[in-house]
This record gives structure tokens, sequence and C-alpha cells, in this order.
């Protein structure tokens, strides 16, 4: 369906609220300025739209133009962002096998009824497929869901089992570019399944995601952590009735992004709670710190006396202790306002977020105190279920948040077993627990430091010129034995090419050795070589000129050369 | 929606017909009982939901049962197969940036307008997203539509490009599970897009495919190489009236799959051409061979004097030379036969096959002359439109067939840019030229062999363990130390394990060093090492004992005697 009058005014609209939010915002200049140019673009195709509707040989019938874009709330990434988006996967997948995980790729979609029941609310966010004879099919929410039907559909052998998984995933969400929410995401998982003993995988994924967060220079990051059991032991020792704890919960989760005087009235005047119960909450829910909060929790009568908080916080000990010997209790912060938005998990629940040092344009305050002294700003109208229209969400006080989140489900699995063996039977499942990180959000973070610190882009180390009269298949020779023996290597697709022209091509690629072949060099069996250095000056990316005339090598053994020079080694241990 | 008795039934009668198949074809062994499997699990299905409607509480009322299954024509791949699916990756992407390429990555759905009118009559493989307020959604088919509507988006910095991509496509198709045919498959694309000299991206790109098949071992492989402009020609020389040339290239590019007189008939009786004019085709498209093919076919007046043929033939002459250079042409067979389905090539056209050596169950002579004197099985029924049933494909004639495909298209760019313009409004694009790479077909052919050369499939290289009482914490505090000093390494997940449950855990994975924590011993700083061994002993993956009690080391030593052993090495280099 190409575009009409009416479709595009509608764009025109919501991409003016867009433009409209980030100004207010002053939110970082190049996305504004990139929003502001799909609106000029819009407006131009409106325009041109219009004309030829009403003028011209077309006249009286509507011109359908394509519109030349991606679909709402997706982006292509171009070299220079897959370069650092590589970077990236590299990192985290040797983390992955660093930790003895196996990797597992499911479908982009799925049977539809997989899907069901799994999100609470946010199952309005899920993508379907057309019928289109066959299968009713949805694009995958995440990959926990997907990863526990395969691990129902794989029992027997993978009962016990660390799988990893990196892969988009899709929501109908109201997207955010600048902060990386969008409706098409990356995700990658660390899961482990299967019974062991207690607590030993759930410190496992924490020391794994600090590693991960740590090695990709995230900057300065908090794991928030809590568990589950004592969250709805808080709940009952506080009174509130059984039927309203999940809705209870889900309330406290919004802790990180409003004030307690807005979740309090949520839970009162919302969902019914006497005013009472939930002060008891609100003075549980402000505690935060490490080992000397569990102290403080043990100490309470009131809750110890409560089998689930009992069980939570025995639990909570025994991972203090394994979290001392991996050596990440510093980047812990049990945190009692953490709570999690989905139904499914059944233990510890945590949230890695990032603190002050967000890039420009990013004004992350996410792991602020929940206090009715900070004044902030309202969140603003609820979400209808499926719409469309932009959810005027308070970004200012959430910034790019949380970049990892998981927790222990124990019961995801048997659920899928029991509801494809027949209503009524139980079935023994799989305990699991997982991380899901968040690449786009990572991406968000680092690419500006990435591009500031003017790293290359290209891996290409040697470019094949020729100073003489093209020698196209000399040249063609050369890049050839180059490329075979393993070097990155390039040359200018021209017949008979000049020289400077050469040169700017290998240049703008940033590669560090040119290689110049002469005819009358070449029946010696020589080439000149020429290295060619970058660094940033002024804050610009400026060529160093290494040696101006360049060395004489035999071509012979140009090859030895290059795999000698400092710069291919640095390349094989990936410094650049 | 969940499975009801209706659609089960008629799952059940396309898994049986599944199965049937591959019966008749004596299809390799596993694939075959995996089908069979699948079917007998849909009949249970089917009598658990009968029993659930008929009997009990629930009767008069339907049991909505959960399938657990992935969508038809998608599959899992678990970490045996992802780590050769990653080995894959690897090398292809080392390959492309070895040419110069930069990364890109597009969305998973594309605005449906932007696919419309690519595909000719495979369009109706397409699959949309439903409607659910917005955009006009569908899953993208292939990378080469999407890469143009980004060349298209960013022409002012992409006029001139060497871009690739690696990701799912997808295609509602009959899925032929056993060859790699599946509706959701994993392509890699190379493009090169600008104004460059005749021919030398073209054979860059020929140049960049025979390194990757090379590389990956898929076997011996030719490139099968035409250009449309000559195939054009001897269309026009053989008197094919002009409006009737495309649907006449369609037919000759059935020729890998069914003998001339299948061709010959559906020309004249159902696309109307004078038999006479067939047959004239017919002497041309037998021709195949190396650059003799091109002086025979020089040296026909006929042809040398239409346009078309003489600009193809001239620019064949130019491609030849440049295959000599890239030292590539011993894997081109110039073959007039090769017409390739899509619309939009301009240019040289080519498809790599793999030959004889096809893994069992495999039965590929993709490469067969077409010849009538060969008598081969008919072709079936045809496909109708957007119809679900299976289509009786003559299976055995093809088998993995083409792994590999691409072209020259100089006017795709150009066509989306005049779309987006406005009708009428003519633009200049960029001329591409690219390959795509069918990952799944390399998958099922290297597969077998990667099983069966007992190649280890995890990269853990130490198994930390305790011969004492647990010693839980400081396996942890070892594991995390090793690990951070980039040595992948693991431990059993239980408080206090046996040691020999530990030895099978490890052995489990394969894990070439099992350290061994004992009490008394870490108090002295030292560890317990043993190498352990694997090799096929017949046809088995046998451990072998290297050193029965192991060597005792300073704890303190451990990571750098690991580091310059000759196993971390071989990893290091990516030798397992």
């Amino acid at each position: 369906m190409a575009a009409t009058e009416e479709s595009l005014t509608q764009e025109i609209v919501e991409q003016s609220a867009v433009v409209a939010k980030l100004k207010a915002e002053a939110s970082d200049a190049a996305a504004l300025e990139a929003e502001k140019k799909k609106l000029s673009e819009l407006k131009k195709n409106l325009n041109l739209l219009k004309n030829a509707a009403n003028g011209g040989k077309d006249a009286g019938k509507k011109k359908e133009r394509l519109l030349l874009k991606t679909a709402k709330g997706t982006r292509d990434y171009g070299p220079s962002e897959m370069f650092l988006r590589e970077h990236v996967e590299k990192i985290v997948k040797d983390c992955f096998t660093t930790y003895g995980g196996c990797q597992l790729d499911t479908p982009v979609f799925e049977r539809k009824d997989i899907l069901t029941d799994k999100y609470g609310e946010d199952s309005k966010l899920i993508f379907d497929l057309m019928d289109q004879g066959g299968e009713q099919l949805s694009l995958r929410y995440d990959h926990t869901v997907p990863l526990a039907r395969y691990l129902a559909m794989t029992l027997a052998n993978n009962s016990q089992s660390k799988l990893w998984q990196v892969g988009k995933v899709y929501r109908r969400d109201n997207p955010v570019m600048s902060k990386g929410r969008m409706r098409e995401f990356s995700q990658a998982d660390f899961d482990i399944s299967g019974a062991w003993d207690t607590m030993i995988p759930d410190a496992e994924i924490l020391s794994l995601l600090s590693s991960i967060l740590t090695r990709l220079e995230v900057g300065e990051f908090t794991i928030k952590l809590n568990h589950r059991k004592i969250l709805d032991g808080i709940f009952e020792v506080c009174g509130v009735p059984p039927e309203k704890i999940r809705t209870i919960s889900s309330a406290v989760d919004k802790l990180d992004k409003s004030p307690w005087s807005e979740v309090k009235k949520e839970m009162c005047e919302e969902k019914g709670l006497d005013p009472v119960v939930a002060d008891k909450i609100g003075d549980y829910v402000k505690y935060k710190g490490g080992e000397e909060l569990l102290e403080k929790l043990l100490a309470d009568a009131d809750l110890t006396a409560n089998p689930s908080a009992k069980t939570g916080l025995s639990e909570m000990g025994i991972l203090f202790k394994l979290l001392k010997a991996y050596k990440v209790i510093d980047k812990i912060s049990f945190d009692m306002s953490l709570a999690r938005g989905l139904d499914y998990y059944t233990g510890i629940i945590y949230e890695a977020v990032v603190a002050a040092s967000a890039p420009p344009g990013f004004k992350a305050d996410a792991t602020a105190e929940p206090s009715e002294s900070a004044p902030k700003p309202k969140k603003k109208a609820k979400k209808a279920a499926g719409a469309e229209e932009e959810e005027e969400v308070d970004e200012n006080s959430v910034g790019v948040g949380s970049i990892a989140a998981g927790g222990r489900y124990d019961n995801l699995v048997s659920s899928l077993i029991s509801a494809s063996a027949g209503e009524g039977k139980k079935s023994a499942g799989v305990p699991c627990v997982g991380v899901s990180i968040g690449l786009d959000r990572i991406f968000a973070i680092l690419y500006p430091k990435w591009i500031e610190s003017g790293r290359r882009q290209k891996e290409v180390l040697a470019y094949v010129m020729a100073a003489g009269d093209g020698l196209l298949e000399e040249r063609v020779s050369l890049v050839t034995e180059l490329r075979q023996a393993g070097i990155k290597a390039d040359y200018l697709a021209k017949a008979k090419p000049k020289l400077p022209a050469q040169f700017t091509a290998g240049e703008r690629d940033e590669v560090p050795f040119a290689i110049i072949l002469g005819g009358d060099e070449l029946k010696q069996g020589l080439v000149t070589l020429k290295e060619q250095k970058w660094e940033i000056v002024d804050g610009k990316k400026t060529k160093i000129q290494a040696s101006d005339k360049g060395v004489t090598l035999k071509r012979d053994e140009l090859i030895d050369w290059l795999k000698n020079s400092s710069t291919y080694k640095d390349w094989q241990v990936g410094k650049w």
C-alpha cells in the first residue's frame, strides 16, 4: 500500500510530536536533527503528492508515491554502527562461552499460542503475522519463552543446560529511538536450566552479567537485586490480601520511574489497598543496601515468621556468600523497591542500571531514591491497549536506565509441558534462571564514545595501488595473494586510476599500509610500501605521514613483512 | 489459538505426506526418523484431544491443548548445530572483510510497498504482518531489496560501497527440511555498488564467492556463469518476440531441473513460441565451457550483429581476463542454460553448485546436462498461488543444488528512487552487483561431515573440581580467576559433589584440563592438573588418559601454565 494524503498527514502529525518532544527535552543535537530531517521529508512528500493529485495529466487521480523509509520503530545499522555492534556482540559471546554456555537459535516467529498468557498486559504489544492460510504466528517478544518451548520439547537432553541466544525480538511499543528503545531490538540472553544446588546458578548469572558490563566498558553500573519470595512475604506481613499481591507488586515496580506518593496513590485509589497497609509497604521498599540490610531484615521478627520471606532471606544469605567468592558483591545493591513486571519470576530478580555517566543527551537517574521530597515531573496519561498514539512517558527521569534484567523462573517450562499434556495434568519441568542484555541500549551508550575515540571502523590492512599505467591485472594478482594469506586488502576498481585518487580511496578507509606498484620496479620483483598513521588532532582525525618516500621491499617478502609488522600483530589480538 | 481437532487432523494429513515422500525418496534415516516422530506426536495429541472432548468433566466442550512445536518450515538450532553455524559465519564474515566489505543490518520487516513488484510471480511467497493499526508490513524476502532501499535512502554517502549482510530471510514456500530448504533461512550477501570500470566489481564478487566456498570446504563446486545481455541477444537472434523474452527466459531457467523436452513444451504449448524458434534456442542453451565457448560465440556472425549480444560478449571477454588474474577461472563454467528467475538482473548472472560429493541422503546432480537422452522423472503439478498444499517437486534431480547465486542489477536502486519521486520521474541510481550465499544449504552439506569428524563443540578449557569436602567457594574463586584471565572454565554447580560426578560432567564437554582442588594442597598453594584427550577410536569418541595421576602445580602459576599449553595456543588460532 503506497502512501496516501491521509496516511502522510497522520505521519506528519506524529513526527511533529516527536520533534517537539526532543526539543523540549533539549536532547542531543544529532538525534533532533535526524528527526527533523524525517519530518521535512514527509512534508516534501505530501506536497509532491498534492501537486500530483491537483494538476497535470494525473488530475483527479491520487498519485501513489513510494515512501522510502524503514518501518516505525526500526532502523538500519550502517557500516560504522555495525562495526561497534559486532565488537559488542563479540565480547558478549566470548563471555557467554567463557562461562561454559552453548548457543541456541530459535525462529523469529512462533506459533501464536506459545506466546499467549506469558506477558500479562504487555501481550498487546505482540506483533502478529497475517493469516495467509496455515498457522497463526507471532514474532517473538523475548528469548525466554522460545527457550522455555525449546527446553520443553527437548527435556530429555536438556534437563541441565547453559544456553545463550543473541538475536532480535519484537514489541509494538512506542519507540524512543534516541534512547535505543525500538520495536525491533537485539537481546543477548544467557539461561541456566536444571536442578542445581541453591543459588549457585543464580550467582553464576550475576557474575556473568557483571563481567560482560565491565568488559563492555559501559561505565559505572549497579545490579539492583531483590527476591520475589521476600517481596511476597513483605506484602503478606503488611496485610495485602493474597489476590492483590501481583497487582501491588506491579505498582511497586514503578518506583524506578515514579515517586512513592504516585505509587501509593495507585495502590490505594486504583487498586483499593488500605492506606495503612500501603504505608507499611512504603517503609520496607525504601530499603536498599548490602549484607547489612539482610541482617536488618533477619532481625525483623514479623518477617522471619513469614514462611515465604524466611525462605527468600535464607536464599539471599547463601547468595551473598557466593557473590563474595565471585568477587562481584561490590556491584550489587539489595533493593527492596525492585519488583520486575513479568509474572513468571519465582526467585531472585535483578536489573542492571548505568549510573551518572550517561552519554550527552541521556539524563539517566534511574537509580535515584524513591523519595517524596524529590519533586519529579508527573507521569502522564496511561497507554490505551493496542493504540498507536505516542505515550507521553516522563523520559527525563529514566534515561537509558535498565540495560539488562532477569531472574529465576522455575515454573515456565513445566507450565508449557502441562498445557501441552492437557488441562489438569501436572508436569515436572526444569527450574531456570537467566538474564537478558539489551544490546541496543548498550549501543546507545557506547556509540558516542566510540565515535569520539576515533577508532578505525574497517579492518583493511593494505591498499594496493599502481603508479604506472593502470597495472590492473598486477594489482589484482597482488591483492588476491594478500587476501589468500589472510591479509585484508583492497584496491581501486578502476582500470587506469590516477595515483592520488588511489591514495584518497585508501585514506578514506584509514588503511595503514599503501603498497605501490610500478612497472619497472615490478620487473625487478620490487614494490614500494608506505606506512600511514592517523591521530586525533584538535578533535579531528588527521593523517600523520610516517615515511614520505616509503620503503622498497621484495614483492616475495611483502606478506612476511606485513605479518611481522606491529600493526598486523595489534590487529590479530583485536587492538583496533 | 490452540489446536483443534480439525487443525490437528489437517496437520496429520500434511505430515503423513512428508513422511511418505521421504520414504519414497529413500532419504537419510535421521531426517525420516525426525519426521516420523513429529507425526506420532501429532497423532498422540489428537487422541488426547478427542479423549478430553468426549469424557470427563469437560465433556461436550472441546479441549484446547498447546502444540509444542516450531512454526512450519522453521526449526531450532541447538548447541552442536550452532557451533558449526558460528564456524561457518565466522569464515564468511572474515572473507567479507578481507575483501574490504562493511556490514549493514536492516530490519527483519519492511513497509510492504518496498517489496511490491520485485519478485515476479514469487511475490505470493512474501510473509505479511497482520494489520494492527499503522503500517502494512512484510518480512523481508531477501537482502537485496532492503539493501537497495538503504542505498536509495543514503545515496549521498553510498554512491560507491561494498556492503555485506548476514541474516534471516522469509519465504512462504514449501519447506524441504532435509535439503535445507526452509521458510526461515539465513543468507549472507555481499554487494558492490557504484559506477566502477567494466567487470571489475563483477570479477571481485566471483573471486570472493570462490574464496568463501573453498575456505568452507563444501567440496567440489562450480560457478555457473552467464550474461543476461548475451541471453537476450540469443533470444532476439532466434526470433523470440520482444514481449516474450522474459517469459522464455524463465522457461530456460528451469533447465537445471527439467530436460529440454519439457522446457520446449512449456515454451511452445504454454507460451506460444514457434517450435522452430524454440529449437534454435535449444541449440544455444546446450553450450557450456570456458573461454573457447566465448571464442565460438564471437565467431557467430548472427550473434555479434546483435547489439545486446555484442555488448555481453565484449564484457565477458574483459571478465575472463580478470578472472585469470584472480586465479578463479578454473571454478567457472560459462553456461548458456543459466537464466536466473529474478527480473531485475541486467548483466552477468551466476550460481554456485556443489557437484557429486553431497552428504548421505542428498542426491545432487544439479550440474547434469540438460539432455533429451537422460530420462528424468516428470515435474508435477504447478503450485497454486498462495496455496498451502505440498508441491510435488522432483527433489531427487536437484539435491542441495545451488548454494549461492547472484548477478548484476543496475536499475533496482534507481527504480526505487523514481517510484519515490513520483511517476514519470527518471532518476539516477547506483549500479550494483552482488551475491547471496545460502547458509542453511551449506550447513546441510557440512553438518554430517562435521559430526563424523568428531570435532569438539564447546570451548571450555578447564574444569575445576574438588577432591575434598565440596570446597565450593574455593572452586568459585579459581573459576572466576581463570575466566577473568580469558580462560574458558566451568565447574559443577553443586555444593558438595562427588569427584567422579565432576569428572563425568567435565568429560561430557570434552574439557582438555581437569583441575582438582584438595583442602591440604590448597593450604600449600598447590593444585593438581590432569590433561584429558579424546580420539576417534572405531568411529567413536574415546577418552585417552594422558596422565593418570596428573601434575601438581602452584596455584599462582596455573594460569601461565595453561596459557603456555599447546592446547590453549591451538584454540587461540582457531584450531578446534
